[in-house]
Parts: structure tokens; C-alpha cells; sequence
């Protein structure tokens, strides 16, 4: 059966249970599921078919609901965890690695998450604390603290006897090897380990070189190395070269997914946080700063307007026009900007090749200048019955286009190269740069030709 | 040193040597970096010194160098090989693993690559073409045929042996166990392997229930199913259930990568396969198509602009602000359009949940109607000097963004319900539609409420 059609069968079982209320075959039911299946189950249900599945699995399998709703995402996850007393997240919490700890407990309320961590056993707590120590989005703040290291004198055969006692351990790929004071200095795979006989040590076999991600690294250099290296994991060592964790493959995914949806939501003046489930009141809250910007730049762009008021007045098709050079503008920055973006996110663009890309986009902008402005030329004759009307119309839309390569160009890069996120240089700025040009070039040219205008239109 | 810094003082070094000829030494530091390494040298070297520095290493270290072209993706990667003869490529490409050669070939013109196929050894051309025949973007066409298997009835003793003899394949996580006629039936684990004594047969300690991938499934699907389930691999099979090759995550993290860059793309219309470095006439080809349908919709704009001409001849201050609802509208739109599609694509929204979604978006906008609007109209009435002008900018805002939002829901939502790529709803289309009805609402309310303009305006 695909996977799409037995979560189907999964939801409506789940529905008619709850329905006749049979809470122990409902229980059953929702063990059997892995974490992931669970997470789609969860999503499907009305809210609150989905708190009471949820609560029902939390009593008896808390492991499995908390594993369910780290799949389903923090966001989500946490504003269900949040309905909780204090006590029962500290428990709950405390049974959990420490990393996923301290990923929930960062999602939750401030007031709560100081409560719920007063509230867990000493060990753990502390454990948590020193995770959430880390800035956010650091390689520190995702890392598993719990990091199988070897001592570097051990034998291959101890190393995997040692292996085969750490149960807890949950993905063990690669062993590191660590000297007397916890240096980290080496690293043997998993089925090197099986080629070796057993009283070879760590050291002889061991490869000395390896790559390793520093606690205050960003994830997103740190999900880069993982993925150009192709690593299963990557670890993570403090300023002294100790080892302080490890991050797997599978957490450098998520980071990858949430800094593409960081890119695609600043681009569109979003913020990284919102999804689809944010509340409407907090995505109003969240999306009103850039619309508050774009409002601004829009009424400057209608000063611009009203300045030729008089020229307006005297050919009112350029109030007709004026927007197909604003909108094309728009949209050949948008192109621009997106590739422009996604090339240094992706680490294609650099500022040693920035030159050559400006040329090519200065001669892209030219070649859809000439030609749209042309057609469009073209038609607004036809329409408006004037021919110094269309070339007016023609050249404005090759300078508007041109404008709009430049900028949106040069501004990520320029934010590149002053450590900002060229992301930033989001579609909404962009757009009412080359708004505001558009109409100065078109009603500019318009006022500087208005005798040909007025002549025969 | 930091990994940017060491890269910098190879390219000065491999910069250094090309000018004075010192190939030696050359070739002997390029061959002590990784392939990912090497990919960064490239990519800042200008066009000349990169070809001259891959052509260096491919004549001493073929591999390598195609490892770095591969690092350096594909488009970029084929425009460097294409300049190399047909025979030389076929040397080239039977010595990669036959699905590494399956995505270079793809990649080459269409003439170029059936020579290529012609001129490799025939086992090795069979191998390609069989995977050449899997539709693009699915599983079978980014699969490694070559899958470490092992039959049920071995020991776990013996199936270390295999191990042990088989160096070529070059990622071995799971060992996949499959039954007389290749069907498969279980998985083990290679710790699990290391944890029984090796009398056991693989029968008994085999994981029977599996995550497995058919060949003609999307890749998009496939890298989900590795995410969601933390797989470090993931085997493929045919319409029998046989084995036929392994996707490893590795290759899922590329196919994540760019289906989000896919994803950017289309929302920003840009043809998928666009990146920084293609060609100015290629970019302007790509771009065309969607620019052309913006010139229309805003040559539609236009037209419905042109129809309130007389109004617009009485109250010119109406050409100005329409503009600002016209580009609120669009921003508004533009980012519910980004929740939606990115929603859509990471699983969190579905049709089931979508009635709740167009509530939420109803409701921001009509928040951020009204605050925009009030805003606005105090603006408006202040520049203009008129209290009912204020009033009608007002009401066309609350319109306009309820309008934007209920589109860039539902269209999307529609798409993806007809199996296209909800993408494709992308911001060209969307902010022109919002630019028609803003321009509608707003001229149309001042020519219904032309009198009260008029009279303070």
C-alpha cells in the first residue's frame, strides 16, 4: 500500500475510534505508527481531534507523542506542549536527549521554560541550560552532547566491545578519538573497524584528519560542510579543540529545509518563524513591519507621480501606461534577485565573480529591455494612437530594466559583503526601486516629449 | 585556519603557479584537496584559469576532477566538458560509478551524449542507459545500481566476509537482504551485525518491515521519505518488489537542495535550471516567457486603467495613489502566496487543513486592511486635502488585500488538487491580478463617488 493511502486508512480509523470512544484500541492503534506517520496523522486531524489523540498517546507512550510532534515541527509542537502544567513538561522533558530538550524548551514561553527547568532533575536540567547557553542557530545549540569518543590507546577489538555495551547511543557512524584530556584527534569508521584485527590500536588506524565544526559556528556552514563533504556527521568541538558533541546527518536536513524556507520567506518580506499554522494575529503582527515599508516606499513612489500631475493631466494614457513599466520592472528585478540570492545562499556567487554576473545581467536586462520594449511600443501606438507615445514607452522600459538588473544585483552583493543577509534585500524593496525609476524615466520622458504627446494623441 | 581561509591561500597559490608555469607543483597541490575543496577553487577562479587548472588535473587525476565538476553541480560542470572529445569523455565517464555517469550524460547536448554512449565499453554504456531510461526527477534516474545485497539464508559471519571483500561499493550503512530472486525481503543494521554472534542467520536478526522507494517514484517523494524517517539510505525497487539500486543521503541532500531552488525559482518565474553562471542569451531565452506574460496582464492593467480615463482627468491625485494599493496589494499577496507554496511543499499544508488556512488569510487581511488602510487614508487625505479621498483609498486597501489573499490561497491550493506544481502560481500572476482589481476598486469607487472628489480635491 503507498504511503499517502495507509495514512488515509490510519486518519479515518483514528476519527471513528475517537468517535466511539475506544481509547485503549485508539492506543494501540497509534503505537503501532512510527513518529513520522504519526506527525502526518496529527496534521490531517481538526484541532481538536488532534489534542486528544495526542494527549491520549502522551499518557502511555510520552517518548513516541514527543517524537511525533518534533517531526510535525517546534512550532506547531510547542503550542500544544504549552496547554501542560509545568511538572508534566519537566518529566517529560527529563526523559528526552538533551538536544531535543533544549530545542523545545527554546520554543516555549520564556516564563515557562525558566518554571519547567527549575521543575527538571539537576543533571538534566543543567545539561539543557548549557545547550541553550549557545546563541541560537549556532552549531552548539543543535548539537547531541552525548558524543561516543574513544581514547586513542584503545584496540579495535575494545572499541567495539565498547560499542556494543552503549545502547543509548542512538546513531553511532563514525568513532572519535579523543587523547587523555578529551582533545578530539581522530576518527575510525565503523567498517574500518571490521577490516582491522582486533589488537590494532584506535591510533594506527584512526584518520587524523577530519573535519570538525566549531560550537559557535553557524548551522547553516555547518549543514554546507556536512553536505559538500558528504558526512554522515559532523563533530562539534569547543575553542580548545575538546570534544563537545556531535550533529548527525539527519538534524543538518532539517537545518537545510529551514534555511531554504528562511531564504523563500525573506525574499517574499515574511518572517523565517511564520507556517501555516502561525495564528492570525501573530502573522498580521509578523507581516505588518515589511508592509509598513512598503507603504512608505509606495507613497514615495506616488509623490514621484504627482510631481507630473501636469503632464498627467495633459496625456492621461501615461497614467495608463506608467504601470506596465513599473510591473515589468518588477518582475525582471524578481528574477534577478532570485537568482542572484539563491546563487550566494547556494555558494555559486562570490564577489571574485560578481563582475562577470553584473555583465550578464546588465546585457539580460538590455536584450528584455529592447524586446518588450518594442512590443510593448508596439501595442500602446495601437491603443493610444500615437507613435512618440510607444517610443517613449520603449525607452523608459529599457531603463527601467536596466536599473532593475543593477539593483537588484549589486544590493545583495553589497549586503554580502557587510555580513547581512542578501535575502534582506527583499522583493519589497526592490520592487518600489524600480516602482519609483520606472515612473521618473516614464513621465520624465513623457514631460521632456509632451508636445509630440499632445500633437497627434 | 578557518576553511574560507585556507581556500584563499590555495587559489593564491594555484594562481601563482599557473603564471609561472610550475605544472608540477600545481598538480600536486590540487590533488592534496578534497573534491568539495577543489569545487570552491574553481568557482572563484576566472574562466580561463579554471579550465586550465581542471584540464591539469583531469590529465593526471581524472576522477578528482570529475568529483570536483560534480561538487560544482552539473549546468556548470557539463559547460566545462563539453569542450573535450567524444572519446576522451567516454574514457572519462566508464571509470564513475554508472549513476555519477548516467547525471553527466543527461546533462550534455543530446548529439554529444550518444556518442559518448557509443564510444564507452559496452557494459558500462548498458548500465548508463538503463538508468537514462527513468523518467528525469525520479527515483530510478538518481539511483546507484550498484546495491551491496546479500541473500537471507547467509550468516551474520559470513555476510562480514562479504563485507570485507567488497571495497568498491562505497557507502555501506544498512545491508540490504533479499531472497533467491533478488526480491527484498529485510534490512540489517551494520552495528546490529557487529552485536550477534555470527552463527545467526540473516533471516533472524533482519528488520523485515522497510522503507523502500519504486523507481519511478518522484525524487522529491524520495528525499521526504529519507527525511522523515532519518534513513541514512534508502533502497529502490521495481514493479516486483527487486532490488535495483540505493539512494544514499548524500544524494537526498542535493535533491532538497534543489527542489527548494525550484521552489524560489518558480515563485519568482525563473526556469529551474538557471543559476548564476548561465549564459546571458540562455538567461534572456528563460526569462522571456514569463516577462511576456506579465507584459500582457499588465497591458490588461493598463486597459482597465485607460476605462477610467475621465475620471482620472478630474481627480489626476487618483493616478498617483492607485499605485499604492496596486503595490500593497502585491506585497500582501506575495507573501500569503510564499506560506502557501512553501506549506505545500514541506507537508504542512493539505487539502484537509486548507478551509482553516483561508480563514486565517481572510482574517490577516482584513487586519492588515483596515490598519494599512486608516493609515493610508490619513496620508491620502493629508497630501491630497481631501477627507473622502482618504476614505475611498481606505476601502479599495480592505478590497484589494482580501482579494490578494483569497487568490494566493485558493490558486495554489487549486494547482496542487489538478497535480501541478503549486509554484507555478507565482508572484507574475499573482501581483498582476491584485494590480487589476486594486486598480479596479479604487478608480471604481472615485468615479462612483466622483462628486465628493471633486468638490474639496
Amino acid at each position: 500500500m503507498p504511503p499517502h493511502r495507509k495514512i488515509a486508512v490510519v486518519i479515518d480509523s483514528v476519527k471513528r475510534l475517537q468517535r466511539i470512544g475506544a481509547t485503549a484500541n485508539l492506543l494501540n492503534l497509534l503505537q503501532k505508527q512510527h513518529p513520522a506517520e504519526l506527525a502526518e496523522v496529527f496534521n490531517e486531524l481538526p484541532d481538536k481531534q488532534r489534542r486528544s489523540a495526542f494527549n491520549t498517546l502522551l499518557g502511555k507512550n510520552s517518548r513516541l507523542a514527543i517524537e511525533a510532534l518534533s517531526e510535525l515541527g517546534f512550532e506547531l509542537g510547542a503550542s500544544m506542549l504549552i496547554e501542560y502544567p509545568a511538572d508534566e513538561l519537566a518529566r517529560l522533558f527529563q526523559e528526552l536527549p538533551s538536544d531535543d530538550a533544549a530545542a523545545w524548551i527554546g520554543h516555549l514561553p520564556d516564563e515557562l521554560s525558566v518554571q519547567v527547568l527549575e521543575l527538571m532533575r539537576r543533571k538534566d536540567s543543567s545539561e539543557v541550560k548549557n545547550l541553550l547557553e549557545y546563541a541560537d542557530q549556532t552549531a552548539g545549540r543543535i548539537m547531541n552532547p552525548n558524543v561516543f569518543a574513544l581514547d586513542e590507546d584503545l584496540t579495535a577489538g575494545q572499541a567495539i566491545e565498547a560499542l556494543q555495551g552503549s545502547r543509548e547511543v542512538e546513531m553511532v557512524f563514525y568513532l572519535y578519538v579523543v587523547d587523555e584530556r578529551r582533545h578530539l584527534v581522530g576518527v575510525v569508521s565503523l567498517r574500518r573497524l571490521l577490516l582491522v584485527s582486533p589488537e590494532t590500536s584506535l591510533k594506527r588506524i584512526m584518520t587524523a584528519e577530519l573535519i570538525s565544526a566549531r560550537v559557535d559556528m553557524d548551522q547553516e556552514d555547518v549543514a554546507r560542510q556536512v553536505a559538500d563533504y558528504n558526512l554522515l556527521a559532523i563533530p562539534v568541538v569547543d575553542h580548545e579543540n575538546k570534544l563537545a558533541g556531535i550533529i548527525t546527518v539527519d538534524d543538518v536536513i532539517d537545518v537545510i529545509k529551514d534555511e531554504a524556507t528562511e531564504d523563500i520567506y525573506r525574499l517574499a518580506g515574511v518572517a523565517s518563524d511564520e507556517h501555516v499554522f502561525t495564528p492570525a494575529a501573530e502573522a498580521w503582527r509578523k507581516r505588518l513591519p515589511w508592509l509598513a515599508v512598503n507603504l512608505v516606499t509606495a507613497v514615495l513612489a506616488a509623490l514621484v507621480v504627482q510631481q507630473f500631475q501636469a503632464t498627467i493631466d495633459r496625456v492621461v494614457a501615461l497614467a495608463a501606461f506608467m504601470t506596465v513599466i513599473a510591473s515589468m520592472g518588477g518582475n525582471a528585478a524578481t528574477q534577478t534577485l532570485t537568482v542572484i540570492v539563491r546563487g550566494i545562499a547556494i555558494g555559486e556567487l562570490t564577489l571574485g565573480n560578481s563582475r562577470q554576473t553584473l555583465g550578464k545581467e546588465a546585457l539580460v536586462a538590455l536584450a528584455n529591455g529592447l524586446t518588450f520594449g518594442i512590443v510593448g511600443a508596439g501595442i500602446a501606438w495601437w491603443i493610444v494612437g500615437n507613435p512618440y507615445f510607444g517610443g517613449i514607452l520603449a525607452l523608459a522600459m529599457v531603463i527601467n530594466l536596466l536599473v532593475a538588473a543593477g539593483a537588484a544585483t549589486l544590493i545583495p552583493l553589497a549586503l554580502r559583503a557587510l555580513k547581512v543577509d542578501p535575502a534582506l534585500a527583499s522583493a519589497v524593496f526592490i520592487t518600489t526601486l524600480t516602482d519609483i525609476f520606472g515612473f521618473l524615466a516614464f513621465l520624465g520622458l513623457g514631460t521632456l516629449f509632451l508636445q509630440y504627446l499632445e500633437r497627434a494623441g
